[in-house]
């Protein structure tokens, strides 16, 4: 197993490394090229994305290296020995702008963009995608379950169903999309995230009785007990045995913190829980549920007077589902200072041409209005202040980060802010309405002048 | 970001050290306890699992640890200073029984069961759940893409799509379940999986014209060069170029080795594109082709006759869409040589008691016929060599890998043979019939006799 998985250049698709060999013994190297990131469908059927994964992709960039190892193979899949003596001095030189981690971004936009000599700009292609695309689904999809919580506290406990090693990105993504913790210990380590955790049925089953694993985890964590009740059945033993041992626990001056119910018909034991606690004298103990919960589950639970004070949600954030991607790509749009387009069958897949930038406008409750995408050189005209902004920024110049290591919680607040911009109806589980981008006038001739062209280059060879 | 990611102690969910302390404060952490994993749903609406991510948890649990960052962290996190100088030392000592990796998998039955003292046995719960429920979804989704792909060669193109640092892990599933090659290009290294790749739209866009892009390829990589045909447009543009480049390639005695489709319908684009080709005299250049690509996509265009010679799978590939998970659990069932039981709400969510072994039976044919899953005492005298066989075999004996270092193509190789053991009804993309899986008379009074010990106790205090 790799321990070099965060920063080997080799995390790549080959044709990459075939390109950049083509430009590099093409003398094309060092011609600088501009590349796009960006999405085209907006996932869940909700009404935006938030864009993360950036600081992780600063930390690849800076950090990617070819080995001697990593050389030696390449040398064996014929690659040629003045390429990896490039290889091998390899850093990322280039200049990178981005939307800030934690924003609210649309299809289209260009998310990021990559300023590059072309053989770097192609090269770091892959690993973009694979980080941006994957944080950004998660963040996104646990926005939406934050949303469907309300004032609830939401935690992520995904780790035994997230994809492998992808499992540290998801709990990150999934706090900056809004959960309140996480139960992974070495996302809590990294991130300063909080972590969180109850017990499992291991627990339960390594005693004699229930009463007496829930009485010894009392015992041993008087603070923090929130107790498992579905081992053997939750309201005949499960709840009863709780109530025995919140009430050994006041007599010795503590608070049984909560009980977790983790299967059955969660609105009717739920409600019959709260009942039952209530009527010890417990109103204080909080109800926990995990077990297959989603945003509609949550919105279903709560629509139903389910009285759930906190959600553990595990598979459906850290897999996204049911989407499971992103579908954002990279493209070429500018080479050698000249604006580059691809056309293809498929008219969705067109791209926008040239160096641009994103300006945002916002109405006078200081509500996203609008994202116009124009070309770079229009921007600084338009940027006036006056309730618009300019939302690519430099984030590494000349291969160095320029900007402030952002802690995980200040972009999850970043991110928080941003949404509480966005209009209500962009928010909902599943939206009808679309949040206008509209290209410039500038971007939308130049787009159409560079399709006829091509186009009447095919006519005129036909 | 971890550069220890693969082997930190801390890629687990809190509770489970939060158990082990548990367990190490009330005298218990050293008694020895059983833990299975296995799933309750096959994904993806097919007959089988195959078994993956064996490799990766033994490297992980071979090398695990806790660094002295760790422990500090831990120490924020409150854990007990007797507690974190165990963690110091640990190592994992106990022994594990598995299914070989590759092996064909049903429901309910225990695929790998952790025989150990109870807190290392709890401790490693959560990533041993993230490893094998990840990679053999990925194995699985693979052996469906493969089985539609028939004779036609199968690449997965899937990094960029991969959850993040899951993406290595991804491919070599991938590689496990029937992929002829990989774009990527650490799993070659790591695995000696075989690579692939062609060229992407960026490298048309960096000549001024696709001709001219196509004959640089193709002087660069004369013996390897597969076109990408649709930047501007497939048919009046991409294949008269690629047919132009084919022609002087055969001047200079090389062969085009294909063209590949990448958007458009791929029916109609290929049939043109064959006859094409074909017309011109080059009936020998393959059509890949790549985009959106699923098992039942794949089964489609060959059901209509689409002559494609290669497929690029990436997204539905690397993200086991659309299920995205599968569901397999780690539970206890024996404590101090005691078997035990959960029951719980949900009836498909009770466990089976004991320590268990899986009997496989084969038909006159050579066919599986029939799992029994027995009580590990049971085995020895069922296992007579006629027409049986033992799933379970130790893969760990007191924390030392007791079992060959395969190599990832030997474990495809492995899968493959018995998926050809598999009856064919179970083989189709989506199955009605389910392969039978019993438990022994004795497993089974056992079983029921512990529910009604269970229910008796709750009813006698009701």
């Amino acid at each position: 197993m790799s321990q070099y998985l965060t920063h080997s250049g080799l995390y790549t698709d080959l044709y990459e490394l075939t390109m950049a060999q083509g430009y590099f013994l093409s003398g094309k190297a060092t011609i600088h090229a501009s590349f796009d990131y960006f999405f085209r469908k907006l996932p869940f059927g909700g009404g935006y994305v938030i864009n993360a994964g950036l600081s992780d992709l600063l930390a690849y960039l800076t950090d990617m290296k070819f080995t001697s190892d990593d050389l030696q193979y390449l040398k064996h899949q014929k690659f040629q020995e003045d390429f990896l003596d490039y290889l091998e001095q390899f850093r990322f030189t280039g200049d990178v702008y981005s939307m800030r981690e934690g924003e609210v971004v649309f299809p289209n936009e260009p998310v990021l963009r990559v300023d590059a000599p072309l053989m770097e700009a192609q090269i770091i292609e892959t690993v973009a995608l694979n980080i941006l695309n994957f944080e950004s689904l998660i963040a996104t999809k646990a926005s939406r379950i934050r949303s469907a919580c309300g004032t609830r506290s939401f935690m992520d406990f995904g780790l035994r169903r997230a994809h492998g090693w992808g499992g540290l990105q998801a709990s990150k993504a999934a706090m900056i999309g809004g959960a309140d913790s996480t139960s992974n210990v070495l996302c809590g380590q990294l991130y300063e995230a909080p972590v969180a955790g109850t017990q499992a049925h291991s627990w339960i089953e390594s005693y004699d009785s229930e009463l007496e694993a829930f009485h010894a985890f009392a015992t041993l964590y008087p603070d923090r007990c929130i107790l498992l009740v579905d081992t053997y059945d939750t309201l005949r033993s499960g709840i009863p045995n709780a109530i025995q041992v919140a009430k050994a626990m006041e007599e010795k001056g503590h608070r049984l913190a909560g009980i977790r119910l983790d299967s059955g018909d969660f609105v009717t034991l739920s409600k019959k829980s709260r009942e039952m606690l209530d009527e010890a004298g417990f109103g204080y103990v909080s109800i926990v549920t995990s077990n297959q919960l989603d945003e509609y589950e949550i919105e279903r639970l709560l629509a139903k007077s389910a009285p759930v004070d906190s959600f553990g949600v595990g598979t459906s954030l850290v897999t996204g589902a049911p989407d499971g991607a992103l579908d954002g790509v990279y493209k070429m749009s500018s080479f050698d200072d000249q604006p580059r387009i691809k056309i293809s069958e498929s008219a969705d897949k067109i791209l926008l041409p040239g160096k641009k930038q994103v300006v945002r406008s916002f109405d006078k409750s200081g509500c996203f209005m609008e994202d116009l995408i124009v070309l770079e050189d229009e921007a600084s005209v338009m940027y006036n202040g006056d309730g618009n902004e300019v939302l690519l920024s430099p984030v590494i110049t000349n291969g160095n980060t320029c900007i402030a290591d952002y802690k995980l919680s200040e972009i999850s607040a970043y991110c928080s802010d941003r949404l509480s911009k966005l209009p209500g109806k962009l928010k909902k589980i599943t939206v009808s309405d679309t949040y206008p981008v509209r290209l410039s006038q500038k971007l939308e001739t130049l787009k159409k002048s560079m399709i006829n062209n091509i186009i009447q280059n095919i006519d005129e060879k036909d």
